[in-house]
């Protein structure tokens, strides 16, 4: 049960960074639920009105009314490009190199084997031990399926550019990791990469939508990303892959459904690739959640995402500065870098009784988010996150660990969704 | 542009069998376009207003106002079984062995490795030079990707029980033919892969919610099928994956995501299959798709499908026996068995112009269906086409092909999704 309790006042000179802000009007963009503080956009991003909108109108006009001809008339056909080409900016992507699709674990699949069959006188997957799980469960059971010619090797992220050497096939890295917020240095490493020979791959699922990202300048080879964390796409929003230009004449991928077919329409029983990304996509997408995605991708036309990285620096500033202004918050430990410019948008803190406090929070309309086995994480979606909800969010932590008013019978609940 | 003409009388005799019609009422749970008569449901099934309703709900309250707390509150995590369940009636399978989830290119590619995983001294997948193209695709690649350790072998329809030998793996085959709706029999073909120790993987695609099916009584190893056609989930719905319990314990399928995984909160670095079909998942579901295929299927669980079948067969035979009646008909040749029994839910005829045809039925707010070079097909869903609708339908063709009033121009336009 929620309680309800009148909010705190908040200092003036919090009321005066929200006032500053040049990124405010966007929250009026997104339809939040009343009197929440919501800091776990970096797991499922908040409805916006556009997404709303669009979703809507795929459900009763396009679906409802114009049913099999809307595959043409609301160009449902064209969508996993044209929802790509909104993200392509966002990573620093020229056209004709993302499109969005099936989730981040089928397309890491594909993007992986793609790798593999690229270089064909290397097996070896390297990547980190801290990597996002689903991402090393892929990669793992990949390796297994095709061993003796693929292996996956771990290295801890301090010593990953010392493994890295001319039998290296394919690099995995993550570019945010979902825990620390730990940002990793993308143009070093796929420097570090192609000076072996290596080809990289990049999971932005902790990054696109909250900090600058520059693909192409970088020479990234192929990337991943989620579209319902800092995107707004929607529970389970198609994921996007990114193949550069340069790879897409040889890259094969190998679930070969029809979508990625040159001319799905002709069905010919023989399969010819589309050119380009194009033959990343394997099924028929699902529209209304590519709806959603799509209508979220166009608040960001508006946005400067340079912008949205320094209001998101000054959140996390904030949250240290007013945390350490806490005797009682000392409980809580640091569980990601000091410095807020080398994190994402995020925070995360270690507590024994992490889980308890995060549903204390919760209870008290201010939702963070628990990892196992005793991480308090707390993400900045600077799209509608105000330095007020950051006040009130260590006003709540603090008056939580003061009163001990979390209950440890909720500790072995299950935790939530990443 | 529609051309607006006043409907014709319908006769007598065939407002009868609407009146006489047990599954008459099932229409009403559709939100249907006015004056519009569907023959494409075997192509996008229409909307439910039980599907908009989940949507609006999942969108609005779930995402909107209970954000990531839904994947607990709403049972988000566990749709895909939850779906499959709701599925599994539809195919004769008991509960435990089906599971909604990702699209059937992708369930499909999962389902032959795990099938191939399970025949380690086999190589060969059979299937017939007449399947569903994406399903040729998806086997040809794969068998490509893993030579010489896999091979597709093509028959035609008629020699394939005899290309069976203890040579082949699996044997892939689609229940309904799309194009001429030719049912197969799963009873005998599924007897005579076992009788040589192969297993046997069937696509439900055109037959599920359209006719019974007996999976676990014809001792089915694999099956996947649509979400989208007539099951009403919607465009690009989730497909649906089937395995037999007796072989959920030895499978694996390549695609180890975190939502196969046996604790995927935990987070743990090393992927460990959950038991049974849940190892079939991957990534995380599209909810906002997933939400209107859960509610599309709430309106089966009142739908008798023997009496969806007996309805199918009778508007079949009517089109035909309407058809016969028309001396200008006489140019359209049956692409499909004579016998309405031996057909699924759907019935085709060769035209040299059948696009032009097609597109001047649509401009009469009749919606058929073109498929190349020279097919129209025209798909019966039972619950909510109706007698008077098959009667427009045939008036309509014999209108247009007695004044030609179908245009060449339009021959070249791009055809519409399958």
């Amino acid at each position: 049960m929620a309680t309800e309790k009148a909010p705190l006042p908040c200092p003036p000179e919090i009321a005066a960074l929200d006032a500053q802000d040049r990124l405010s009007t966007f929250r009026e963009a997104f339809d939040l639920p009343e009197g929440v503080a919501y800091f776990d956009g970096n797991s499922l991003g908040a409805l916006t009105k556009a997404s709303k909108e669009r979703v809507l109108h795929t459900l009763e006009q396009a679906w409802g009314q114009d049913l099999i001809k809307s595959w043409n008339t609301h160009n449902w056909i064209d969508l996993p490009i044209t929802v790509g080409e909104k993200i392509a900016p966002l990573i620093g992507a020229a056209t004709g190199q993302v499109i969005a699709c099936d989730s981040v674990s089928v397309n890491l699949y594909k993007l992986l084997s793609a790798a593999l069959s690229l270089q064909p006188n290397r097996k070896k997957i390297l990547s980190t031990r801290n990597n996002f799980p689903t991402d090393l469960y892929i990669a793992s059971e990949l390796a297994a399926q095709r061993s003796p010619n693929a292996e996956l090797i771990l290295s801890s992220p301090e010593s990953l550019v010392d493994a890295i050497d001319n039998t290296v096939a394919v690099v995995m890295l993550t570019h945010v990791d979902y825990r620390s917020g730990q940002i990793s240095d993308m143009a070093k490493l796929t420097e570090a990469a192609h000076n072996h020979g290596a080809l990289i791959l990049w999971d932005l699922s902790h990054s696109v939508g909250a900090l600058p990202l520059e693909l192409d300048q970088a020479g990234v080879d192929f990337a991943v990303g989620c579209g319902y964390k800092y995107l707004n796409g929607g529970p389970g929003a198609p994921a996007f892959a990114y193949v550069a230009k340069r790879l897409q004449r040889d890259f094969k991928q190998p679930i070969a459904g029809w979508m990625g077919h040159k001319n799905p329409f002709d069905f010919s029983p023989s399969y010819e690739p589309a050119s380009g990304v194009q033959s990343i996509a394997a099924g028929t997408p699902p529209i209304l959640s590519m709806a959603a995605l799509d209508g979220a991708l166009d608040l960001f036309s508006n946005v400067d995402i340079e912008a949205v990285r320094d209001k998101s620096i000054a959140l996390g500033r904030l949250c240290q500065s007013l945390i350490s202004q806490e005797p009682v918050l000392a409980e809580l430990s640091l569980a990601a870098p000091e410095r807020p410019e080398e994190r994402g948008s995020q925070i995360a803190y270690r507590h024994p009784h992490a889980y308890a406090i995060c549903q204390a929070l919760i209870a008290r309309n201010i939702i963070a988010d628990f990892r196992a086995p005793n991480l308090l994480r707390i993400g900045f979606a600077p799209l509608y996150i105000r330095f007020k909800d950051v006040f009130a969010l260590v006003k709540a932590l603090a008056e939580i660990l003061q009163s001990e008013s979390y209950t440890e019978e909720r500790f072995n609940e299950r935790a939530r969704v990443t």
